[in-house]
């Protein structure tokens, strides 16, 4: 778009590629989302942490809106390719399918540092970026999910009989029925499904009932 | 809070009670949104329909957006109470809990008229109203269907331990998986979750395969 400032000490800086521009903008807005909040951090705190100019900001992001939205989708990213090389480990790869699934179900690729900006999708003005979080969650996700499941399929372990349609499901219903962040629920409706969870999960993947509990004594034990 | 206005010839309206006052507005303004489009119509409009003052109308909603919720949720309630209804008549009390689904899901409770309605929250300024609407479509109709996977168990037809959160699971997996209204969805993955649609109801259900082939037909039928 020509607005990079071709003068003065900045000239270091253009030399970068684009993609790496931007990448950084994002690695900073979430390093000061998480330790300020969203809604202290202001543009101008993003441009003095990577001493940039406001045109090479606005170039790559229109709004703190807009960043918001690609520190998200990167946090989603980030999962992915942490879940993708757990499951390629030596650690888990050998093990059985129904392991597996216990890997990808307890084990968060995420660290406790992503929650503070996850919480601000909770704000009814996120709801549109909350939605869209889930929905590239699913498409990113799911075919990690839906590789445990075929893998079980061929062990005869589980009865499914489309791995990743039933993985987005899974992962869509269950999303919405136990997050705050898109309804307000209330603490007895989530705490009833989580209940019911394992039971829901088991009859999906035709595993006999008890297989799952380990999801809420992994609950349980959050509290 | 005291907005009602106390001289002419509106004497004669402010006799109404709010509920029956605020349920004419509604309805007013669903008409509308349904002839004239929700982006074409004006609050204007909706006083002039109904020959009431601007003092009236903001006394109980303070925005379109406002009146667009309600005009969804009585859309939902509606739905809700045809399905009851339904349910409850003579045609379907009597029919194998099977069947009961069937009509559940084949048999819409609405008109093609809220189509245009629901276009509506399709828009991006109005996704936090259909995560709201997608809440509230669980909340009141799950336990219809609930009703009729307890009697389906005792029948001996469906294998399901817990029939609210599995109808609350499936209404709310199923609608954020085909909808584009929460997320754009490309038509073919619309498409292939579709066609596994069936196979994943009937694994949740324990029934056998082909159970539910009727929901494509009724899906193919449409176009």
């Amino acid at each position: 778009m020509g607005t990079e400032i071709k003068t003065g000490r900045r000239m270091t800086r253009i030399v970068k590629k684009p993609d790496e521009r931007r990448e950084e903008i994002i690695k900073a807005a979430r390093e000061l989302f998480h330790t300020k909040d969203y809604d202290k951090t202001t543009m101008q705190d993003i441009m003095d942490a990577l001493n940039i100019a406001k045109g090479t900001i606005y170039h790559y992001f229109s709004s703190k809106q807009e960043l918001l939205e690609a520190v998200v989708e990167d946090m989603v990213d980030e999962e992915y390719r942490k879940k993708e090389a757990l499951m390629k480990s030596g650690r888990v790869k050998g093990l059985p399918a129904m392991e597996k699934l216990r890997v990808l179900i307890t084990e968060s690729g995420t660290g406790p540092e992503t929650e503070r900006i996850l919480d601000t999708l909770h704000h009814p003005e996120n709801y549109e970026m909350h939605t869209k979080q889930l929905g590239r969650y699913i498409t990113k996700l799911a075919p990690l999910w839906a590789a445990v499941f075929a893998e079980g399929r061929e062990q005869g372990v589980f009865r499914v009989e489309h791995p990743l349609e039933c993985a987005e499901f899974i992962l869509a219903g269950a999303q919405f029925m136990i997050d705050v962040g898109f309804y307000p629920w209330s603490e007895s409706q989530i705490n009833r499904r989580l209940r019911a969870l394992p039971r829901l999960l088991e009859s999906q993947l035709g595993v006999p009932a008890g297989t799952f509990d380990f999801i809420n004594e992994k609950q349980e034990g959050k509290k």
